[in-house]
């Protein structure tokens, strides 16, 4: 219940430094505007758990239903989703009215309640909600990230300095027999797609030690990375010439110099930072060029630690940060593996042995999805930081490039 | 300086019943936002007066050029046409103060000035927002019109009551050597595509006396002709089947019932309406179906007088009201010429016997449309009645529906 | 009868010089394979002929009534235009096979034939024929002239030799009011668009003397004639701009050095040739920043003398000729009107008054073309030369660049 | 010596019943002409033996390189893939005339040659080549089934007479660490994308001991399989939607019966043949319909037996054959698992771990697909016999259906 509290209330207060102009906008067909999201996460609720469980319950607004159905056809077929950025109405007011409404109704229903599957499905719609928190601040940056003013999400970021990062170092790994994903009994929450737990057989391979950087990526750049076919996927060299790449997403250059937009603006291009919105064929290309290559999704899961501290949204930098020095005798601990990037696998997403999507509509929740995407593991800047597990299994297609998606490089041993 | 007053303040009042989220939204290439109108056409005294003519000028924002340009490439390469509803920023407020610092410097420059030129483009800059006023209109009502909620613009339209027109009747005309067009040395105000003057050679003719109404063009699907290629140019043909159109734009079928969506909200179709929102190719196919055709441009301007009461955008009815009925002796009256629906001509838009285009950047204005697009006649309910001439020469592609587009028939003597 | 055995050879023979695998090919949407139109000028004497006159007729193949439809709906779908290519059946002698038993069913139905329609669809026919005589021509020069081999089609062209020609001089005329078109009680052949005649007024206008020239076109291009969007329509911008035009269709740069593909094979671009496969979007720029303007239709059928000698299909240069000098005295002679290349006009392709297409299925041979296209005047050094007539009515879209399509400017007096 | 002998031979042999009209189409993208596969198999080994091997080696002609490489970017930019079927030029008999002058050169080289690496890569030149056959026939039936006059390759296919196959059974496997892939250091030929080896950690699982059948899709299709997004991946259920797929392709449906074309012409749909020609997507879809899944590739190699009796090109049927009955006691064998259709897994198709691809331009001939794709098991009827291993790894993309592609069944034990 504290949870559904605090993740209700983040959703609106990322919302604060919005103009009402800003609410509606889609500038691409993946980015959803601000007043969608928010108006699905509360038809989320009202979907699956109150018309469910909530005898003759009244609907807030009989479209509603229709309108912010993403993509649960068991529900009805939804909007087209390219047009959510054409719905001027209702207007800001009102979903936030609708906001308020359904979480007196929540409210009301779960006094009380010990109907296990609603607090179940409860716990599922507050994860819900904080991925289209992510989500929200991604597809706000696009929108920003693409007007010629560049307005400034946050007005003051106060990222640390810039500090030159240490050379990156492999950790070997030995291999073998290890578990990966959550059992079915786990009391903790997790998502369908990350079970069932079962053994996968590793061979030994070693882990870079932080996240690729600007600095480093410049250099794949100048190397004349984007002008040869032999170290990208064959789908990979198309797009981009399509596409006509030269850069990460939100890398700007000007009179010969590079800027790059974070959500506190238009910045001169931080050679520190890890670099970011790269696509799943760049990160690719760009291994492919360092001689090295990817992560499985199985290596990552069994070498890189959660952290807890630094990163996330709640840190509210909303960019990756440098990576910190090593401190003494930390030679051998993995970096920046949670809460600064998103980082791409080599490993398409696919069931696990055994996989059972949830029964019913919520089922179309991740199972429908699984082809074509490759798995991204870890976090991001703007991952709400008790959304992170070692066992999150995020998937976005190798072309998408505006979530903050970066680069952890591995070697074969 | 009264026009520009009065003009200046009539585009924001248009905008009195906008939500703030209204503002922002293009629902297709076609149809801008309501923001972008506003600053467009604010732009366009900025750029073609004030920077021309007030020295020293220092522009209101330097980026302002650049994103209101809608395509003089004079001025240089305009921000991308489709992308305007991308543009959450410059806000309302921020377009809106853009408009009150141009007009305080318009109004500074105009003071006691004397410059013919900058008087001639103060006129034009009039003429060329009440073209954008109407377009206001027909884009906002693109995007409540195609939204799910059918929201209304006016609450209260008390369009007269429903009643059945007198049938069409075809007024005969006799043709013969018929001057066209303006003369240069015009003192009123006209675009530089209605000269110059000259006589063209009419064959006789006959018009239809009124508009063709809903219930006529019902006859019309109910008599297949959505379904019959034999009536139908090949590309209007081509482009239906592609578009699935078997209806005009804005009419809804529910249960068998129809309805169409008006400003003033969905409403049953009401038979005795002008049918209106139709394409070119469906006005073609209309009249081949009625035994008729489309008039030429020359034959409308020679024989349906201008119309000064009833309809235009001053009235806010904005929709086409039924026929008057036919006074005692009025026969030979062809009514609703002006100031419901515009009318497709069969009349290809090119240049007139020796056009040339205006001077300069302002020479792209009109000239360089001359492809592809039929004329349209007369002038619609969302038309400034200040607007409408008999010389008129609107211009769409024969696909487009969203304008208020009607239909008056012709026929062969 | 006549008419009809020589059309009928002309088509064959002018195969001769193909291999089997060249009458296959459809190398874009527009360029139907030779076979195609072999077989589709002889389904035209079937359809509208012997099915129609011949009781109890027999069908050569039950399913050619589908394959090789045009565009006429009225005898059912046609088999999709964009496919034409992948029919690698009916085989060539299949093809040639189904002319010969039409010809022989044609032949045995006219034997003492009394039917005035029949006779009337035999003339018909031919001139179909003819049409698509110079289709087959065009439509091959696409095919070879956009492989990187550039086969030739004629070994041995014999071409005059290069000469410069004389400067372009402008024949005035007077205008007033002339007749146009042709009578529908005329002897003489000719399309339904031709027609009724009847009187235009034209202002008064200049001719120039001769075709425009690639000598003269490379001024236009050296000049950054594709560069410059103020001389281009709006839409011809755009899609020069897409289609990255450079130069016209068949023009090849190689090391700094322009080459032309005729169908006697990749030569060096010769100055004095007419420039030939432009498109009118550029025909119309150039015109532009000629400082003059294209024809209209009726000033061309006004002023243009139809010539007999030089140039046509059976002149067999496939290419049109440099401009002949001018003999003493004939300075207001204007040269090159027929027989070189088709010429652009300024005119939209639509219905005279009065307008009528022929009854039933053969009415959508033109009628239902007559939108966003323009009428080309002349005829090209492929068209066959007993097909060419001042009042002829040819149409293409303005983008439209694989015919042999020149330009010939006029200047208002 | 003697495979390049026999597989030169083949490739020729399997173009005996074609017209030369058959040699030059490509009905789409991915299905180039008989000829190009001709050509392009004999540029391989001009461009990856002679002209590396053999000292002042003169190609046979300079456009080859380009006319015919299919996507070596080391070999410069190919020609593009799309317009293959627009090339006449060069003809059949050029063709053939190519393949004999490469043959004689490389018979040459050959003679008396003990350089190992063009050993190697003659045989990697006859399996390259192997590949194409099997593409060769694939295409032709593409081109042939899309015809409407439904040509047949074979005149007497003389398929076995329909029985019912006995019931699907499940045996199952126990999982467990196994091998799969090919040791480095094999004497028989693999592509490098079948190493290198290493062990997998299977559980248990369950096959299907026969393919599905048409009988068994026709009751998919008639439950309404095409209709239920509920039992799709959502990739899939959009593809479908817009392709308007309603069985396999082949299928045609005409006046309620179904018909199936095989390369024996059309014939009524066979209950008893595997169902061959679905997607990915819809064999995903069938398996969950079924109450199944689709094996992983590592499964399939596990468990299903090399077949080296029935089916396969060589045995002329050109379509995947019945199962047989089950012979007494042989309840736990897995049948059909070669030589009759690809078998769609669940797995994506990519890169084993430590793959290497091959050195310099040859390692773009697998590598670089490994994305979006899925891994296909087994062989079909039309691929040569010796070209299948169990550890082959076929690929496609999950909407390709022009494969001769099947569904084998798997479960959760």
């Amino acid at each position: 219940m504290d949870l559904f509290v605090r993740v209700r209330e983040l959703s609106v207060a990322l919302c604060a430094p919005l103009e009402i102009e800003d609410y509606g906008v889609q500038p691409m067909a993946d980015a959803s505007p601000p007043k969608w999201h928010l108006a699905h996460t509360t038809w989320f609720f009202e979907t699956f758990i109150l018309k469910e469980f909530v005898p003759g319950y009244q609907p807030v607004h009989e479209q509603y239903e229709y309108l912010f159905n993403s993509y649960y056809n068991g529900v009805g077929t939804p909007f087209p989703r390219v047009s959510r950025g054409f719905l001027s109405r209702p207007t800001v007011a009102q979903v936030l009215d609708y906001r308020v409404q359904i979480d007196e109704a929540m409210h009301e229903l779960l006094e009380g309640c010990d109907n296990e599957e609603i607090w179940r499905r409860l716990v599922l719609g507050c994860h819900h909600e904080q991925q289209h928190q992510e989500l929200l601040i991604t597809d706000l940056k696009y929108n920003f990230g693409h007007n010629p003013l560049y307005p400034a999400y946050v007005s003051a970021p106060v990222l640390p300095a810039a500090r030159t990062p240490a050379d990156m170092r492999f950790v070997e790994q030995s291999g073998g027999i290890t578990y990966v994903g959550v059992n079915a009994t786990s009391d903790s929450f997790f998502f369908d797609n990350e079970g069932p737990d079962h053994q996968v057989l590793l061979q030994p391979y070693a882990v870079g030690d932080r996240l690729v950087t600007n600095g480093e990526y410049l250099e794949f750049i100048n190397d004349g990375g984007y002008a040869n076919p032999q170290i990208w996927l064959a789908e990979g060299w198309a797009h981009q010439l399509q596409q006509g790449w030269q850069c990460p997403e939100y890398w700007v250059q000007r009179d010969g110099q590079w800027f790059e937009y974070r959500l506190d603006g238009l910045h001169p291009l931080r050679l520190d930072l890890p670099v970011v919105h790269v696509s799943g064929h760049e990160a690719f290309a760009y291994a492919n060029w360092a001689g090295a290559r990817l992560m499985t999704e199985f290596e990552f899961e069994a070498s890189v630690p959660l952290q807890t501290e630094g990163g996330y949204l709640e840190q509210g930098f909303f960019h990756p940060m440098a990576c910190p020095e090593a401190s003494a005798g930390s030679g051998g601990w993995i970096k920046q593996g949670f809460g600064q990037t998103w980082q791409w696998t080599a490993s398409a997403y696919g069931p696990y042995p055994g996989y059972e999507p949830m029964a019913g509509t919520l089922g179309e929740y991740n199972g429908k999805f699984m082809s074509s995407q490759l798995v991204l593991r870890g976090a991001s800047c703007v991952t709400p930081q008790t959304h992170a597990r070692r066992t999150y299994r995020n998937f976005f297609y190798p072309p998408d490039r505006w979530q903050f998606t970066g680069i952890r490089l591995a070697k074969n041993v």
